[in-house]
């Protein structure tokens, strides 16, 4: 952090968050946060947060991941366990308008950092607690494991192939998505939260999110709750289609990639079986309309599907784009990172980043035009930042962080 | 809704938003804000939002996720063909702090309501536009299904089994998830941008998101794309699994269900093979250490499902639970309706709604436990609130009303 960063900019500039998180969930809320402005302080442990180890390393440790998942936040190593620390905390609590945090329920409480000190410490301080199953209630002291939290929340049961297709095991979706849901709810939360408490008229209270992973996924789970409840029918697994909506699917290429195409609208379907070269099929009484479609959607993907595998995916996806059909080869990073769309909005820059050279980072979502947040740094090293919020927030000298260095409490 | 509804409670309780909305991104948006407080306008054509009809419906129309996905939103049917339909949005805007919608880019423009007609009517409007792909840029005016966008951000391409395991198409979620993701973003940002324009000291500048479906779920990629840019490696499927950890994996069970086991730390690792009767597992020298486990994943998880397999789902979820191994079965609607946790928290909830019945509803993330948002009443009927909408907010006298109502502009 030689050069001096640039000011923070963005609706939450001007907003002080202090982390206390570790793998996803609460350093993906702070990540928004600061990507829309926020100052974010993460405490980190002696070691780092293990997040920096995940994924596939350079020599010498360390994984590109953390140069986007940590960017625009500063690094404060302190020790959690020692009896100096919640002082410390406390103190830089002084100086924030939010913390957030995702330790097991509790478990901050028992480090002595309970909802009244905080409080003393901080009037007004909104606190996002981000957990598995939530603070309270009788699962709330299980493990917060990512596969698990979805499984419960009802993602997983439906990410697979129906069972007359398939005996494999439902599907991951390859990321920990419940865990990023989960921090974008808290990051939400935090936004409404502060605008309560600090708007014109605002009641100058804190608030607390109590957001679990659990609950965030089914939220997203659109109707299969509401009708289990009205009619006891339980959603099963569709595989690749969409149950409703026929042609919908991803159909195999000559080259091996899967190419994704939604076809199941009457106009659609015309340019694509006339693309296809078989435009009689538009008015076959098998496919005449999205329900008979839906009906006989077996012989109809083997028909696409048939068709499909005679190309390669690149020439496909040129030739639907060109017939006016929504398709898409199913992106891997190669494709995102030589997307023009993505690079023409920003939502993949190169950064550099002194521990990995150039990175390619995710964009600033949700993208504000009229006031939009910036990448200001990767990722910092553990302890980056230690001094300069020592000696800035807290007002310490130099002998007085030297001796919390020596004593183990910073780092 | 005969009965006077309770008062909007929560940390948007005062924020009033128009949605021009159908579908799923935008007016999921609105469910997040109308769920903290807000009151929400939603904006219908004659005949109602499509969604109404998704899914399966009673008899005589309509579809149970329509009690949630509209609950707390007031219904006005208004033509917006009809020339004096742009009148009435922009005396509504008037009243409102945001506007929320998702048509494709530029159609709210080319309907009359342009950026500068909406700022005259209402300084300060945050404006969130939801689309596929952005605003601007040269796939903006490409069809936003979400099938096809869930495959740009790489979400489909990972959420397969790798190609020596199948060769059937990567899986849908089962849900829109990209839709839903994009909604939550933009809720996030326009509290982000209340607060940034009503704060105290703020500068009372309206804001705009531009919400793309695509970015929503490339922001969710973890290390995907940082990998990609500083090692050129491009990651691949791994099924079931977590290509870093193991055992952690979908397993088979005596009656077809799936269940979850995450037994990747060593002590956890060491529970799951005394309660599998199998201890030496643990000293295996093939098993020793995680990193260990996941070279030779594919005997350990054909151990542990030849285990699994000799027990009810149910029966192994409370034998692990016993042993604290972190472990669910993948929770079908079923499940999810009868599970403690969710009802204790009111994350699943019963809702008495005129059109059908009992409902059930996922409950409000984020949980505010010290100011929750309440849901106040299921989703309306089309129009329902059309009149008491054109009286208190913009004045009109019955008779009034009645002309608009003979011209087809409102129902």
């Amino acid at each position: 952090m030689n050069d001096p960063a640039p000011p923070p900019s963005g609706p939450l500039a001007g907003v002080r968050v202090l982390e206390l998180g570790h793998f996803i969930a609460a350093p993906f809320c702070t990540r928004l946060l600061a990507d829309l402005g926020a100052e974010v302080i993460k405490v980190e442990p002696p070691g780092g947060d293990p997040v920096r180890q995940w994924g596939r390393q350079v020599e010498g440790g360390g994984a590109p991941w953390w140069s986007m998942h940590a960017r625009n936040k500063q690094s404060l190593v302190l020790n959690l366990k020692h009896p100096k620390a919640v002082g410390i905390v406390l103190d830089l609590v002084k100086g924030c308008d939010a913390l957030v945090e995702n330790y097991r329920p509790g478990q901050l409480a028992r480090m002595g950092l309970t909802r009244a000190r905080l409080d003393a410490a901080r009037p007004g301080l909104v606190v996002a607690h981000v957990s598995g199953y939530g603070q309270d209630g009788i699962y709330r002291d299980r493990a917060a494991f990512g596969v698990i939290g979805e499984a419960i929340g009802g993602l997983r049961y439906l990410t697979n192939h129906p069972p007359e297709a398939s005996d494999l095991p439902p599907v991951r979706v390859g990321v920990s998505i419940g865990d990023s849901i989960a921090g974008l709810y808290a990051a939400f939360g935090v936004a409404a939260a502060l605008f309560a408490r600090d708007r014109r008229g605002g009641d100058g209270r804190g608030r607390t999110l109590d957001v679990a992973l659990t609950e965030s996924v089914l939220s997203m789970m659109e109707g299969m709750l509401p009708e289990y409840g009205a009619f006891g029918t339980v959603r099963h697994p569709t595989g690749s289609r969409i149950a409703t909506a026929a042609p919908s699917n991803a159909y195999p290429t000559a080259d091996g990639a899967w190419i994704l195409i939604g076809g199941n609208s009457d106009p659609i379907f015309e340019r694509l079986t006339a693309l296809m070269g078989r435009p009689e099929l538009a008015a076959d009484p098998r496919f005449r309309g999205n329900a008979l479609r839906v009906r006989n959607v077996e012989a109809l993907d083997a028909l696409i599907g048939a068709w499909s595998a005679g190309y390669a995916a690149r020439d496909l996806d040129r030739m639907l784009a060109e017939a006016d059909v929504p398709a898409t080869i199913a992106y891997t990073a190669a494709e995102i990172a030589a997307d023009p769309q993505f690079r023409a909005r920003g939502m993949v820059r190169e950064v550099e980043d002194p521990a990995f050279g150039t990175v390619l980072h995710a964009g600033i979502v949700p993208h504000v035009p009229d006031d939009p947040g910036a990448i200001r740094w990767p990722g910092p090293g553990p302890g980056a930042h230690t001094d300069a919020i020592l000696r800035d927030a807290l007002g310490l000298s130099p002998g007085a962080i030297a001796a919390l260095r020596n004593e183990g409490v910073v780092a």
